[in-house]
Protein backbone atom coordinates (compact mmCIF):
# COMPACT_ATOMS: atom_id res chain seq x y z
CA UNK A 1 0.00 0.00 0.00
CA UNK A 2 1.37 3.35 -1.07
CA UNK A 3 1.56 6.00 1.19
CA UNK A 4 0.79 9.50 0.84
CA UNK A 5 2.21 12.58 2.76
CA UNK A 6 -0.69 15.32 2.92
CA UNK A 7 1.02 18.67 4.08
CA UNK A 8 -1.92 20.95 5.28
CA UNK A 9 -2.48 24.29 6.74
CA UNK A 10 -5.81 26.08 7.89
CA UNK A 11 -5.18 29.46 6.33
CA UNK A 12 -5.04 27.64 2.42
CA UNK A 13 -8.42 27.50 0.66
CA UNK A 14 -7.06 25.20 -2.07
CA UNK A 15 -5.83 23.11 0.81
CA UNK A 16 -9.54 23.05 2.23
CA UNK A 17 -11.03 22.11 -1.17
CA UNK A 18 -8.28 19.20 -1.29
CA UNK A 19 -9.48 18.02 2.18
CA UNK A 20 -12.56 17.37 0.77
CA UNK A 21 -11.26 14.93 -1.85
CA UNK A 22 -8.48 13.46 -0.56
CA UNK A 23 -10.70 9.94 1.43
CA UNK A 24 -12.21 9.39 -2.22
CA UNK A 25 -8.90 9.32 -3.95
CA UNK A 26 -7.70 6.70 -0.87
CA UNK A 27 -10.66 4.86 -1.34
CA UNK A 28 -10.12 4.30 -5.26
CA UNK A 29 -6.68 4.19 -5.15
CA UNK A 30 -5.70 2.02 -1.77
CA UNK A 31 -3.40 4.79 -0.58
CA UNK A 32 -3.11 5.70 2.81
CA UNK A 33 -2.84 9.58 3.19
CA UNK A 34 -1.45 10.90 6.22
CA UNK A 35 -2.25 14.20 7.34
CA UNK A 36 0.85 16.46 8.39
CA UNK A 37 0.08 19.62 10.36
CA UNK A 38 2.38 22.44 8.64
CA UNK A 39 3.00 26.06 8.46
CA UNK A 40 2.52 27.41 4.86
CA UNK A 41 4.15 30.66 5.83
CA UNK A 42 6.97 28.56 6.99
CA UNK A 43 7.45 27.06 3.72
CA UNK A 44 6.80 30.26 1.76
CA UNK A 45 9.65 31.78 3.82
CA UNK A 46 11.93 28.83 3.35
CA UNK A 47 11.28 28.83 -0.64
CA UNK A 48 11.30 32.48 -0.91
CA UNK A 49 7.77 31.75 -2.42
CA UNK A 50 5.35 34.55 -2.26
CA UNK A 51 1.10 33.83 -1.55
CA UNK A 52 -0.68 33.88 -5.29
CA UNK A 53 -3.00 36.58 -4.40
CA UNK A 54 0.17 39.07 -4.28
CA UNK A 55 -0.27 39.29 -7.79
CA UNK A 56 -3.59 41.99 -8.77
CA UNK A 57 -4.60 40.53 -11.83
CA UNK A 58 -4.59 36.69 -9.65
CA UNK A 59 -6.45 38.19 -6.35
CA UNK A 60 -9.11 39.22 -8.58
CA UNK A 61 -9.53 35.97 -10.33
CA UNK A 62 -8.61 33.76 -7.35
CA UNK A 63 -12.11 34.02 -5.64
CA UNK A 64 -14.12 32.92 -9.12
CA UNK A 65 -11.95 29.83 -9.44
CA UNK A 66 -12.12 28.57 -5.65
CA UNK A 67 -16.07 29.06 -6.00
CA UNK A 68 -15.75 26.69 -9.31
CA UNK A 69 -13.60 24.00 -7.94
CA UNK A 70 -16.05 24.24 -4.94
CA UNK A 71 -18.83 23.95 -7.16
CA UNK A 72 -17.47 20.85 -9.13
CA UNK A 73 -16.57 19.56 -6.09
CA UNK A 74 -19.90 20.16 -4.54
CA UNK A 75 -18.32 21.92 -1.49
CA UNK A 76 -19.50 24.53 0.75
CA UNK A 77 -17.34 27.44 0.17
CA UNK A 78 -16.66 30.80 0.90
CA UNK A 79 -13.91 33.57 1.19
CA UNK A 80 -12.45 33.87 4.98
CA UNK A 81 -13.12 37.08 6.34
CA UNK A 82 -10.12 36.48 8.26
CA UNK A 83 -7.76 35.83 5.84
CA UNK A 84 -4.67 35.60 5.98
CA UNK A 85 -6.26 33.22 9.20
CA UNK A 86 -3.69 33.20 11.85
CA UNK A 87 -3.45 29.15 12.11
CA UNK A 88 -0.65 28.63 14.37
CA UNK A 89 -2.68 27.39 17.61
CA UNK A 90 -4.72 24.84 15.25
CA UNK A 91 -1.79 23.89 13.84
CA UNK A 92 0.29 23.07 16.92
CA UNK A 93 -3.14 21.67 18.62
CA UNK A 94 -3.34 19.47 15.37
CA UNK A 95 0.12 17.91 15.71
CA UNK A 96 -0.64 17.34 19.43
CA UNK A 97 -3.81 15.67 18.41
CA UNK A 98 -1.66 13.67 15.74
CA UNK A 99 0.83 12.52 18.31
CA UNK A 100 -1.41 11.85 21.29
CA UNK A 101 -5.17 11.32 19.87
CA UNK A 102 -4.82 10.19 16.25
CA UNK A 103 -7.97 8.61 16.16
CA UNK A 104 -9.51 12.21 16.49
CA UNK A 105 -6.59 14.09 14.20
CA UNK A 106 -8.78 13.86 11.72
CA UNK A 107 -11.80 15.13 12.83
CA UNK A 108 -10.41 17.93 14.46
CA UNK A 109 -8.78 18.79 11.12
CA UNK A 110 -12.06 18.45 9.01
CA UNK A 111 -13.61 20.67 11.58
CA UNK A 112 -11.04 23.38 10.92
CA UNK A 113 -11.01 23.46 7.66
CA UNK A 114 -14.96 23.33 7.23
CA UNK A 115 -14.95 26.55 10.31
CA UNK A 116 -12.41 28.32 8.47
CA UNK A 117 -13.83 28.28 4.62
CA UNK A 118 -17.47 27.32 4.67
CA UNK A 119 -18.28 28.88 8.01
CA UNK A 120 -16.04 32.02 8.08
CA UNK A 121 -14.63 31.47 11.59
CA UNK A 122 -11.84 32.91 13.20
CA UNK A 123 -9.30 29.66 13.82
CA UNK A 124 -7.23 32.48 15.51
CA UNK A 125 -10.18 32.86 18.22
CA UNK A 126 -8.88 30.46 20.85
CA UNK A 127 -12.62 29.85 21.78
CA UNK A 128 -13.70 29.33 18.58
CA UNK A 129 -10.87 26.83 18.02
CA UNK A 130 -11.37 24.74 21.00
CA UNK A 131 -15.68 24.66 20.23
CA UNK A 132 -14.48 23.25 17.04
CA UNK A 133 -12.75 20.25 19.25
CA UNK A 134 -14.58 16.81 20.25
CA UNK A 135 -15.87 17.77 23.50
CA UNK A 136 -13.26 15.55 25.53
CA UNK A 137 -10.09 17.39 23.51
CA UNK A 138 -11.11 20.72 24.60
CA UNK A 139 -8.76 21.10 27.47
CA UNK A 140 -6.04 19.29 25.53
CA UNK A 141 -6.45 21.78 22.71
CA UNK A 142 -6.38 24.25 24.39
CA UNK A 143 -3.28 23.90 26.21
CA UNK A 144 -1.72 22.71 23.29
CA UNK A 145 -2.21 26.13 21.18
CA UNK A 146 0.73 27.91 23.51
CA UNK A 147 2.53 24.38 24.24
CA UNK A 148 6.83 24.86 23.14
CA UNK A 149 6.23 21.10 22.91
CA UNK A 150 3.56 21.26 20.11
CA UNK A 151 5.57 24.43 18.47
CA UNK A 152 8.48 22.59 17.72
CA UNK A 153 6.76 19.75 16.54
CA UNK A 154 5.07 22.00 13.53
CA UNK A 155 8.55 23.65 13.20
CA UNK A 156 9.54 20.11 12.42
CA UNK A 157 6.90 18.96 10.59
CA UNK A 158 7.90 22.32 8.30
CA UNK A 159 11.02 21.47 7.78
CA UNK A 160 10.19 18.26 6.80
CA UNK A 161 7.74 19.48 3.82
CA UNK A 162 10.43 21.94 2.80
CA UNK A 163 13.01 18.57 2.93
CA UNK A 164 10.56 16.84 0.40
CA UNK A 165 10.66 19.99 -1.66
CA UNK A 166 7.44 21.96 -1.01
CA UNK A 167 6.51 25.23 -2.02
CA UNK A 168 3.12 25.98 -0.98
CA UNK A 169 -0.01 23.66 0.03
CA UNK A 170 -1.55 21.53 -0.23
CA UNK A 171 1.58 19.51 -1.04
CA UNK A 172 1.52 15.74 -1.31
CA UNK A 173 4.48 13.44 -1.47
CA UNK A 174 5.18 9.78 -2.49
CA UNK A 175 7.65 8.39 -0.79
CA UNK A 176 10.99 10.75 -0.07
CA UNK A 177 10.14 13.31 -2.82
CA UNK A 178 7.97 12.23 -5.40
CA UNK A 179 5.86 15.41 -4.99
CA UNK A 180 2.62 16.94 -6.11
CA UNK A 181 1.51 20.25 -5.33
CA UNK A 182 -2.03 21.75 -5.52
CA UNK A 183 -5.13 21.10 -5.40
CA UNK A 184 -5.50 21.06 -9.10
CA UNK A 185 -2.89 18.08 -8.96
CA UNK A 186 -5.09 15.67 -7.28
CA UNK A 187 -6.08 14.15 -10.30
CA UNK A 188 -2.79 13.52 -11.36
CA UNK A 189 -2.08 11.97 -7.94
CA UNK A 190 -4.41 9.47 -8.17
CA UNK A 191 -3.51 8.55 -11.83
CA UNK A 192 -0.22 7.88 -10.46
CA UNK A 193 -1.34 5.54 -7.66
CA UNK A 194 -3.65 3.89 -9.84
CA UNK A 195 -0.89 3.52 -12.30
CA UNK A 196 2.15 3.17 -10.08
CA UNK A 197 5.14 5.28 -10.61
CA UNK A 198 6.51 4.09 -14.06
CA UNK A 199 3.55 4.69 -15.67
CA UNK A 200 3.26 8.21 -14.42
CA UNK A 201 6.89 9.27 -16.02
CA UNK B 1 -22.86 27.87 -28.88
CA UNK B 2 -20.49 29.20 -26.57
CA UNK B 3 -16.94 31.13 -27.79
CA UNK B 4 -13.93 30.81 -25.93
CA UNK B 5 -11.10 32.61 -26.79
CA UNK B 6 -7.92 30.74 -26.42
CA UNK B 7 -4.52 33.20 -25.56
CA UNK B 8 -0.94 31.00 -26.42
CA UNK B 9 2.43 31.76 -26.43
CA UNK B 10 4.49 28.76 -27.70
CA UNK B 11 7.20 29.61 -25.53
CA UNK B 12 4.97 27.99 -22.47
CA UNK B 13 4.60 24.09 -22.17
CA UNK B 14 1.45 24.23 -20.18
CA UNK B 15 -0.08 26.01 -23.34
CA UNK B 16 1.28 23.48 -25.21
CA UNK B 17 -0.23 20.58 -23.15
CA UNK B 18 -3.43 22.17 -22.70
CA UNK B 19 -3.59 23.11 -26.84
CA UNK B 20 -3.64 19.02 -27.45
CA UNK B 21 -7.01 19.11 -25.47
CA UNK B 22 -8.83 21.87 -26.64
CA UNK B 23 -10.61 19.91 -29.83
CA UNK B 24 -12.20 16.89 -27.90
CA UNK B 25 -13.00 19.93 -25.15
CA UNK B 26 -15.06 22.13 -28.29
CA UNK B 27 -16.82 17.93 -29.54
CA UNK B 28 -17.72 17.63 -26.02
CA UNK B 29 -19.17 20.91 -25.26
CA UNK B 30 -20.03 22.35 -28.72
CA UNK B 31 -18.10 25.49 -28.22
CA UNK B 32 -15.91 27.12 -30.39
CA UNK B 33 -12.40 27.86 -29.45
CA UNK B 34 -10.98 30.73 -31.00
CA UNK B 35 -6.99 30.74 -30.84
CA UNK B 36 -5.60 34.05 -30.66
CA UNK B 37 -1.46 34.03 -30.22
CA UNK B 38 -0.10 36.87 -27.55
CA UNK B 39 3.15 37.23 -26.04
CA UNK B 40 3.08 35.77 -22.40
CA UNK B 41 6.22 38.29 -21.53
CA UNK B 42 3.82 41.12 -22.31
CA UNK B 43 1.17 39.33 -20.21
CA UNK B 44 3.61 39.05 -17.47
CA UNK B 45 4.99 42.60 -17.61
CA UNK B 46 1.45 44.56 -17.55
CA UNK B 47 0.50 42.75 -14.84
CA UNK B 48 3.63 41.90 -12.60
CA UNK B 49 3.83 38.88 -12.86
CA UNK B 50 7.09 35.95 -12.91
CA UNK B 51 7.46 33.18 -14.26
CA UNK B 52 6.73 30.38 -11.93
CA UNK B 53 10.69 28.78 -12.53
CA UNK B 54 11.99 32.02 -11.13
CA UNK B 55 11.21 29.79 -7.77
CA UNK B 56 14.14 27.14 -7.36
CA UNK B 57 11.75 25.07 -5.88
CA UNK B 58 8.88 24.67 -8.68
CA UNK B 59 11.86 24.79 -10.72
CA UNK B 60 13.09 21.37 -9.66
CA UNK B 61 9.32 20.57 -9.81
CA UNK B 62 8.11 21.91 -13.16
CA UNK B 63 10.10 19.22 -15.18
CA UNK B 64 7.86 16.44 -13.41
CA UNK B 65 5.05 18.13 -13.02
CA UNK B 66 4.80 18.14 -17.40
CA UNK B 67 6.13 15.01 -17.83
CA UNK B 68 3.50 13.53 -15.80
CA UNK B 69 0.77 15.72 -17.79
CA UNK B 70 1.79 14.95 -21.21
CA UNK B 71 1.97 11.20 -19.65
CA UNK B 72 -1.90 11.47 -18.63
CA UNK B 73 -2.64 13.27 -21.73
CA UNK B 74 -0.52 10.80 -24.26
CA UNK B 75 1.15 13.33 -25.81
CA UNK B 76 4.92 13.71 -26.91
CA UNK B 77 6.95 16.01 -24.28
CA UNK B 78 10.39 17.12 -23.73
CA UNK B 79 11.94 20.18 -21.80
CA UNK B 80 13.03 22.25 -24.82
CA UNK B 81 16.93 23.38 -24.83
CA UNK B 82 15.55 26.84 -26.32
CA UNK B 83 13.60 27.69 -23.12
CA UNK B 84 12.80 30.42 -22.90
CA UNK B 85 11.84 30.67 -26.77
CA UNK B 86 12.19 33.47 -28.58
CA UNK B 87 8.47 33.39 -30.28
CA UNK B 88 8.05 36.63 -31.58
CA UNK B 89 8.80 35.82 -35.24
CA UNK B 90 6.64 32.65 -34.72
CA UNK B 91 3.72 34.68 -32.99
CA UNK B 92 3.75 37.22 -35.54
CA UNK B 93 3.29 34.66 -37.96
CA UNK B 94 0.45 33.43 -36.89
CA UNK B 95 -1.37 36.74 -36.15
CA UNK B 96 -0.77 36.79 -39.74
CA UNK B 97 -2.06 33.85 -40.85
CA UNK B 98 -4.65 33.88 -38.40
CA UNK B 99 -6.15 37.26 -40.24
CA UNK B 100 -5.40 36.22 -44.16
CA UNK B 101 -5.13 32.49 -44.16
CA UNK B 102 -7.33 31.46 -40.97
CA UNK B 103 -7.73 27.92 -42.87
CA UNK B 104 -4.03 27.51 -41.94
CA UNK B 105 -3.68 29.46 -38.84
CA UNK B 106 -3.90 26.19 -36.34
CA UNK B 107 -1.82 23.84 -39.06
CA UNK B 108 0.83 25.80 -38.49
CA UNK B 109 -0.04 26.59 -34.70
CA UNK B 110 -0.04 23.34 -33.93
CA UNK B 111 3.56 22.19 -35.67
CA UNK B 112 5.16 25.20 -33.31
CA UNK B 113 3.99 23.91 -30.30
CA UNK B 114 5.18 20.14 -31.06
CA UNK B 115 8.05 21.41 -32.77
CA UNK B 116 9.27 23.42 -29.59
CA UNK B 117 7.80 20.70 -26.56
CA UNK B 118 8.01 17.84 -28.16
CA UNK B 119 10.98 17.77 -30.99
CA UNK B 120 13.29 20.45 -29.40
CA UNK B 121 13.24 22.60 -32.47
CA UNK B 122 13.89 26.48 -32.09
CA UNK B 123 11.58 28.65 -32.67
CA UNK B 124 13.72 31.69 -32.70
CA UNK B 125 14.99 30.26 -35.84
CA UNK B 126 13.77 31.69 -38.98
CA UNK B 127 14.65 28.24 -41.40
CA UNK B 128 12.99 26.40 -38.71
CA UNK B 129 10.22 28.49 -38.55
CA UNK B 130 9.46 28.65 -42.25
CA UNK B 131 10.35 24.86 -42.49
CA UNK B 132 6.64 24.75 -40.25
CA UNK B 133 4.79 26.51 -42.18
CA UNK B 134 2.81 24.62 -45.48
CA UNK B 135 4.55 24.98 -48.34
CA UNK B 136 2.21 27.75 -50.07
CA UNK B 137 2.77 29.84 -46.78
CA UNK B 138 6.32 29.82 -46.54
CA UNK B 139 7.42 33.09 -48.39
CA UNK B 140 4.13 34.94 -46.37
CA UNK B 141 5.72 33.42 -42.85
CA UNK B 142 9.18 34.63 -43.17
CA UNK B 143 8.06 37.56 -44.48
CA UNK B 144 5.58 38.34 -41.89
CA UNK B 145 7.80 37.60 -38.87
CA UNK B 146 9.09 41.36 -39.15
CA UNK B 147 6.43 43.37 -40.45
CA UNK B 148 5.17 45.78 -38.24
CA UNK B 149 1.60 45.07 -39.07
CA UNK B 150 2.05 41.51 -37.49
CA UNK B 151 4.21 43.35 -34.59
CA UNK B 152 1.09 45.47 -33.90
CA UNK B 153 -1.27 42.65 -34.13
CA UNK B 154 0.71 40.71 -31.83
CA UNK B 155 0.61 43.55 -29.46
CA UNK B 156 -3.24 44.10 -29.73
CA UNK B 157 -3.67 40.73 -28.88
CA UNK B 158 -1.77 40.84 -26.16
CA UNK B 159 -3.59 44.32 -25.03
CA UNK B 160 -6.64 42.27 -25.03
CA UNK B 161 -5.54 39.40 -22.92
CA UNK B 162 -5.05 42.00 -20.36
CA UNK B 163 -8.06 43.52 -20.34
CA UNK B 164 -10.06 40.58 -20.39
CA UNK B 165 -8.25 39.71 -17.00
CA UNK B 166 -4.80 37.36 -18.31
CA UNK B 167 -2.09 37.39 -16.29
CA UNK B 168 -0.66 34.23 -17.84
CA UNK B 169 -1.02 31.32 -20.12
CA UNK B 170 -3.05 29.71 -21.26
CA UNK B 171 -5.56 31.28 -20.79
CA UNK B 172 -9.53 30.93 -21.64
CA UNK B 173 -12.02 33.68 -21.62
CA UNK B 174 -15.95 33.11 -22.31
CA UNK B 175 -17.59 36.62 -23.51
CA UNK B 176 -15.63 39.44 -21.68
CA UNK B 177 -13.78 38.14 -18.94
CA UNK B 178 -15.09 35.02 -17.56
CA UNK B 179 -11.29 34.02 -17.37
CA UNK B 180 -10.13 30.20 -16.86
CA UNK B 181 -5.99 30.41 -16.62
CA UNK B 182 -4.04 26.90 -17.02
CA UNK B 183 -3.95 23.55 -18.46
CA UNK B 184 -4.98 22.73 -15.08
CA UNK B 185 -7.92 24.26 -15.19
CA UNK B 186 -9.28 22.69 -18.30
CA UNK B 187 -11.42 20.28 -16.82
CA UNK B 188 -13.66 23.32 -15.01
CA UNK B 189 -13.94 25.18 -18.40
CA UNK B 190 -15.23 22.10 -19.87
CA UNK B 191 -17.78 21.48 -16.99
CA UNK B 192 -18.39 25.78 -17.08
CA UNK B 193 -19.51 24.40 -21.03
CA UNK B 194 -21.31 22.00 -20.39
CA UNK B 195 -22.87 23.29 -16.93
CA UNK B 196 -23.59 26.78 -18.18
CA UNK B 197 -22.92 29.91 -16.28
CA UNK B 198 -24.98 29.78 -13.49
CA UNK B 199 -24.26 26.16 -12.13
CA UNK B 200 -20.61 27.20 -12.67
CA UNK B 201 -21.30 30.25 -9.85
Amino acid sequence: MERVRFFYDFTSPYTYLASTRVDEIAARTGAEIAWIPVLLGGIMKATGNQPPAMLPARALYMPRDLARWAALYGVPFRMSPHFPINTLGALRAACALAAERPERHRLFADACFRAAWADGRDLGDRAVLTSLAAEEDRAFVSEAMDAPRWKEALKRNTEEAVAAGAFGAPTFVIGDDELFFGNDRLELLAWRLAHGAEAAR
